[in-house]
């Protein structure tokens, strides 16, 4: 198994960048990401929009190159840990970002919120992290699920797309999905596919309503391999138990279509339906959970239980991700 | 125990109608429930473009006045046991209605998608339903999960609403949350409060992508409750697990903003936090499953784990009208 | 020609009321109105939110049932002469209602707009109303474009539907095209009609953007007149130059399209082209103005100018209503 | 007055390219453009998914840089004369592109509506292009009035974006309003703004509802000029009787709420007026075209008559450019 270390410079974008690391298919690739504020944001007092200056927000890690990644071709990404480096996170609100907030485009008369930071305790070992109220004593410990915001390959039409925009190339879709013990799906518009990871998350609700979640600095491990000659129109997720698409646009309905269309389709082929009949089973069976409705585009999911299919989706890579994974694990 | 039975005549609208039966608050109420279609569509060859006749779809039982009722005052609606009492159910698309086809608002050049009904097979005792493709040999058994896709009062402003449009009265919903074990909160409007419940479905996926789910008549009991004297701006539901607030609204991120400032208020009430406090929770510790995006509205929840709370809402109405389910349970 | 007047109590919603007038096809109604706020509102010290009770707002005018029609026909009401009866007129801000603040559907955390009254002076004689800002000194004449915003029938299904609501049946479009020498045409729903005209505009901007207009009490004269067997599934307009179809929905581009989609349809039945065809000249010859996006729905409309068609509409219905309103005003 | 010309190898995005001119404000700029298929559809024969290939669409000439310009200046772009080049132009359906067709965001499981191809006789000269009918043999002459789609500049925070997508920085807007004699204002965002101009139009109605207006090459003059030390958060339009605010988002509300948003500050500005005052003011006076809802993002426009405003924006600027405009005109 090769196992590669990646500590490049942090970019802002998808597109337009060089790779800092090329590899074989198949390759582990041990990299550390910083937190969506570039780690600036280090107590109640540091305001985001004091201590940060756009458009350096959002840090991806990468990008990575995939040996014989040509577009046409999927590049799997599958997360085999995602652990916070620190025993604080943060979170905050942010001036015209949100989703119960006027916004730039959601364009409204009123003054901003008010822009709050809270600082979260992390505790690793215990697996929470704790909500301390700011404008009274409540606090409460929350379950740590931690997860990366931001994955996702360069664009196709040699665009160049801020980090914090999710769309068919992957980016900022923020879903709690991403955790540990999943593999992400990208179709390659470049040569190389160049990979970037960032915005871990100690947790985050579905929605990441407030525009912000648990933002931590993460020490990450994925493995990174290569579907030849199979293409892969939008993100697609697999976990041990749900087949997962991916929909990122708006108004939030056309990011649900999106999810929805693309989950009909690929189930279709799995069980050899026509569109109809995969849609009437999609239908019964399926789950929507948002991922975030704060982006510059809103993220859907569209998931189904594997124990429906029967047969595995592209020829049962996830399960060797897993055993990688495993093997990874017990030698690290 | 106050134990009543309605089968009354069905409606096809919230509102404009008298109440088929009045109860005290705490009773027990024993209904049947005809399918969406009315019991029209028995079979494949049933099209129901062809077997039912607008307006006279998704028929509802009632409506049930709870004595004392008054405007600004809290309906509860406790699902105590939800029943599909034929060995069959079925589900259809429905020209120009579905979330992945052209309808008479998404206006599109397109023909309508063709007309299609699926039988399900219903098996109570082995809680399973049986899904059949209709242009393949596949079949697949998809677990029970029994539920009404439209509960609701009559609205506010003498307004009388098809029942298949949800809205702040409720209506038709269709989330796979109103199941039994569910306690729904309703606002009332009118004198009464005048409840309606319809559209059994066996189980149904989030989104109810084609339209319709396993639609099934149903044998239900519900306890109705009344909570004096606190308003409920748009349909609320408990579970032993989680505190859910519902929007429906177009597009979908209105009906996901209605939802989630709700559920960001009643948090904020509950634990006595300040707005941006609650943001901040509802924000990492929420989930927002789809609904509907379908119907004449589409649907959202809001869902926060009751753990974290530490009190109970509505002074723990869930729990008494859970144990008095158990009671009627156990002594019917 | 046969002349009528009515001055009825007011209503609050299309549907659920019994006809005030009946009259056969082509006579002349001479009516009034009050405006949006019945009235109440008088002088820039009486907030809307202080002075009017919900539901009892945006009262209508009628209903005036038009003999022999039935579900199936169009009813034409043409606009011959509408005239403010006050020399002052009055808008306002009102709390969570505009489209640049929060509302109830486009739920925020932020307070609410403050709540403003400005007072208009109107000078019918040289059609002109006059601005004054309330913060400053400014003032400016604006012309004189009396309108009503608020125009419908009965909807279908035994609906009621409050009157600030625009869809099928029509109801508050409010578009500045409802002006005096516009033929306006509704699909019947029920028997006689069911016609209700109110909520008078000495002008308006496109898309009512604060939420009201310059709200003036009217005295209106319309000709009601009957198509036999020709449905209209929405709301169109006829004026000297343009034929236009409406669509009210949310989110906007859905009612973008279903006035696209019905002005396709109507020129492509007008020119004998088949829907492409149609598709293509209405993309380069349409306009496409806003009605109002601060409604329950957004309302667009889709203009195509009359020069292109060399045909007339429903057998040059409009001309024959102008000539009539022309004896009518001769005469009067 | 110093005259440039401009031939330059086209562009696909905003971003991303070095100046192909660079000129002091000023500068009269002669510029030929292509149309939207890169004159590669030139009868009915040739469909644009087979002659075109992705993302070799849209061309755009450029780009321009303007000496001095520095972000947080604007630039104007004063169009002096737009002329066809070529006595035929071409419309068409393209695939899953269009308002009313499912498209790969609001993704449906209909086939693609068919692929037609309309080509127009263009008459410089008489000022007509005729529409003639696939289906039929129906034919009609419009108006000429030629503008360009696409105008914008480089876009900030190092984004390239493919010239179909309107945003802040301008791009594939799709106004009718983009005319001779319309002067432009984008935000710089970059040294030297770098101005590309593309997507001739002999004619569009409002929306571009099939996707395409009537494309043509086009031989263009502009003035770009510099403002400086004047910000421009959304592109702005000038012409003799109107001032207009743009606004490119989904959905088309939001779009709407930017445009009117901007226009209300600027108004706000012009007047010292507060911001209920313009809102008002705006509110009654203000007209809402829409621009395109077919491109990645929609854009409304929102105009308002100077005649009411009694000063004018940005100094003056527009009448000394259709002054230069006319010199020039005169003298060449």
């Amino acid at each position: 198994m090769r196992v590669e270390r990646l500590e490049s410079a942090p970019g802002y974008a998808f597109g337009g960048r060089a790779a800092a690391l090329t590899v074989p298919p198949g390759t582990v690739v041990e990299l550390s990401t910083e937190d969506c504020f570039g780690g600036a944001v280090r107590g109640v007092a540091d305001l985001p929009s004091q201590v940060c200056q756009f458009p350096y927000l959002n840090p991806v890690t990468g990008p990575i190159a995939v040996e014989g990644a040509e577009p046409g071709d999927t590049i799997a990404v599958h997360f085999v840990d995602i652990r916070p480096v620190r025993d604080w996170a943060v979170s905050s609100t942010f001036p015209h970002f949100g989703a119960l907030t006027t916004t730039h485009t959601t364009a409204m008369l009123h003054d901003a919120l008010p822009e709050r930071v809270w600082l979260y305790d992390v505790d690793v070992e215990r697996g929470v992290c704790r909500f301390n109220a700011r404008a009274s004593e409540f606090t409460v410990e929350l379950p740590l699920d931690p997860m990366h915001g931001t994955v996702g390959v360069a664009p196709a039409a040699g665009e160049v797309i801020m980090s914090i925009t999710p769309g068919a190339h992957g980016g900022n879709m923020d879903t709690p999905e991403m955790r540990a013990g999943t593999t992400a799906y990208f179709g390659v518009n470049v040569p190389g596919g160049l990979v970037g990871i960032g915005d871990g998350h100690c947790r985050q609700g579905e929605g990441e309503v407030c525009g912000t979640a648990v933002e931590a600095a993460m020490s990450t491990v994925v493995i990174v391999d290569l579907i030849k000659a199979t293409a892969c129109p939008w993100p697609r997720l697999e976990n041990d138990d749900y087949l997962m698409s991916t929909g990122s646009a708006r108004p939030l309905e056309d990011a649900f279509r999106i999810s929805q269309h693309d989950l009909v389709g690929w189930t279709g082929e799995l069980l050899d339906l026509d569109s109809l009949d995969a849609y009437q089973l999609v239908s019964q069976a399926g789950l929507a959970p948002v991922g975030n409705v704060v982006d510059t585009n809103y993220t859907m999911l569209a998931k189904l239980p594997k124990s429906l299919l029967g047969t595995s989706a592209y020829d049962g890579i996830h399960d060797r991700l897993r055993s990688s994974a495993s093997r990874y694990l017990a030698e690290r």
